[in-house]
């Protein structure tokens, strides 16, 4: 159990590393080296976990949209929600996430596959739109393949439009509005007079979940 | 008139070498070497027209969203989507617009101001919006400079999707699918009943474009 937990930070050291090296330098002139002096690891330790630069890419793309988990909401469109405004409080706050939202925009990472954060992502929304659907939330007209793949697809392009005009200081209003602009074409009216959408949500949805794990046992934490 | 008609033409030479350098190599990696000898220009006559690498990087961005211009529509939402729509269907069919795109979203591009694309696109949807809401075509909630940041953000994301999944295949579609999720919340009903946001209309427009060339006199087109 020792032995695991120790291999466990090692190769959590090393992702958080990789993810300051990615951020700072882009993925074509990141080199393994610079992650390894960062995260002062042996290079066997490195390459137990990891077996190339694009294995490193890819951990910090798969931890950034693995990390939190959303509490269940009753109504999924407000779940939804809570999963756009809490990444995008999450992008302010964590270099983990905007290391991830930098290699999925990077179009110069040659050999690097960036699809797999959009295809997941779309996934997790197309299947809280099903759910949605059989509970009765979403406009007939709603094909959830395609609301999802738009959900993604706008969400990144307000982060980039945030993160070029102000460094992501105006994401969570841009990204509030961005839920004020499509869930009219996709939730009934029911649902949307009892949606809160606002620019605080993703802090308190941030601290609702920070608190659950502080209540639980440490056991159960690491 | 047939100096500066050269002098015109080494310009624009120049900017479609760029356009193909910056979008092959990123902006870091590219060098004005790498432009000359694309354009087959000498480095007088680059220098006469760029002083810099990133003066050339603004050149392809400034042409990238001047090119072309959308014929007036009498309902302006309508303008609006033509807009979208063109862009799209050019995204798929000219480098220059290609590599504009590139560059804005290059988040490595370091001493590149990436904004004005954003910010320009902005001032132009707002335009849009603050005649369309002169004309009785928005809905009343709807905040112009709110919702011109959120249609051009948006719309950025949509791209990089496409761009990241299918290399362009899809944009049609995505940009259609966009506009048919953003537009419910901007327009009122009727205005919306009215409207082409068909994956086709971006050829659609493009071919009325170059009618209209091709039925004015041979100066005028110079």
């Amino acid at each position: 159990m020792v032995k695991q937990d120790r291999a466990v930070r090692t190769r959590k050291n090393i992702l958080e590393a990789a993810a300051k090296i990615f951020e700072e330098r882009g993925y074509q002139a990141a080199t393994i080296a610079e992650v390894l002096n960062a995260a002062g690891v042996t290079k066997g330790a490195l390459y137990f976990h990891f077996e190339s630069k694009e294995q490193l890419a890819q951990g910090v793309l798969h931890e950034q949209d693995q990390r939190f988990v959303i509490p269940g909401r009753p109504c999924k469109i407000q779940e939804l929600a809570d999963v756009v405004l809490l990444h995008a409080y999450r992008l302010q706050t964590d270099p983990m996430v905007r290391a991830g939202v930098r290699l999925t925009m990077d179009q110069h990472a040659e050999g690097l596959d960036r699809s797999g954060p959009f295809l997941r992502w779309s996934v997790v929304v197309r299947e809280l739109l099903d759910t949605a659907r059989s509970q009765g939330e979403l406009l007939p007209q709603v094909v959830p393949s395609v609301t999802a793949d738009v959900v993604v697809g706008t969400f990144a392009g307000v982060q980039s439009m945030s993160q070029t005009v102000s460094g992501y200081q105006d994401l969570q209003s841009r990204s509030s509005a961005l839920l004020r602009h499509l869930f009219p074409s996709i939730a009934v009216p029911s649902v949307l007079a009892s949606l809160d959408l606002s620019e605080s949500r993703g802090e308190v949805v941030y601290e609702e979940i920070r608190s659950r794990f502080e209540q639980q046992p440490a056991a159960a934490v690491s």
